[in-house]
């Protein structure tokens, strides 16, 4: 943050406000305090039989590599309900949702991921426009090395076991930034 | 927002930029679109015993009514670390988390709660700066009629209920704007 967004003006600086612990973009102009909060990312595992959703990515990051379907949630919205805009957007996924089955901090980032779990209700999917293919597969089908993010690998690890032991618990994780 | 953060511009408008289906504010000076997503809100359901940690709120809104320790979680912590964090500021709460026990979508105010339950390992609480004092209560002592969010009497409602069952699955919730 460079300018305040309330005034305009440059005399923006990254200290800590009177009573708070911690610094924030604070504006030396009209005394406005900017918070910067984690963002919640929105998502789901679309399963239909013993086959999992991927999404082979057509933007950056991780273009070309595949993942579940996922994006920011955005105002106004439960979240999931925002994993199942996701879903339709990037997938032209229908998905019927079990229950939430992961959530993972991501701290070095600054990002909450929130992902549902859910059967596809048809299977008229297809490519939307973030997406180069959307597919099926087995979990001997997955693209293992091909995974775009690890949030999503270890999403689609908890599902197979969770396949062989027959029941779903949420799952809760961290993504520590690789040293 | 009425002044771009990048460069300062004033020409911000809330407009669908190219290839997004919603409003977002966009800069006619330097092109950045800001995006404005929800915010994620961590705290805890303190017990001990039979007995629940309530804080007493010390600020608007809904000053003097009470509250289980909770606060926008901040850049760079796990939601786990965010929840301890406030227990310990709002109550000097030292709390062992049991495990995620409600997250509640509040979409009508951007927000989503996860909340922790959770032992407290001592009895060396006492009022943070945004509390005016803290205490224990049994289910019949729950200040019912006094209690701050409707999130927090879910939580608390949902303890309870679960205390009565001998097991503690994660609830899930929306609480929609009253009309
Ligand atoms: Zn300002
Ligand atoms: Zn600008």
């Amino acid at each position: 943050m460079k300018f305040c967004s309330h005034c305009g003006s440059d005399a923006v600086t990254f200290s800590i406000p009177q009573g708070d612990d911690r610094p924030r973009h604070l504006c030396g102009g009209c005394g406005a305090i900017h918070y910067i909060n984690p963002r919640v990312i929105v998502g789901t595992l679309p399963y239909l039989e013993d086959r999992v959703l991927l999404c082979k990515r057509a933007i950056e990051p991780r273009l070309g590599l595949w993942t579940l379907p996922a994006g920011f949630m955005e105002n106004g919205e439960t979240s999931e309900e925002g994993a199942l805009r996701e879903s339709w957007e990037e997938a032209r996924a229908n998905v019927r949702v079990d229950d939430l089955y992961t959530i993972y901090d991501i701290p070095h980032i600054n990002q909450v991921y929130l992902m549902y779990r859910g059967e596809l209700s048809d299977t008229n999917f297809g490519a939307g426009p973030e997406s180069l293919e959307v597919a099926l597969f087995r979990e001997d089908e997955i693209p293992w090395e091909e995974i775009a993010f690890p949030i999503m690998r270890e999403t689609l690890e908890h599902y197979f076991a969770d396949c062989r032991k027959g029941s779903f618990a949420l799952h809760r994780g961290i993504i520590q930034r690789k040293l």
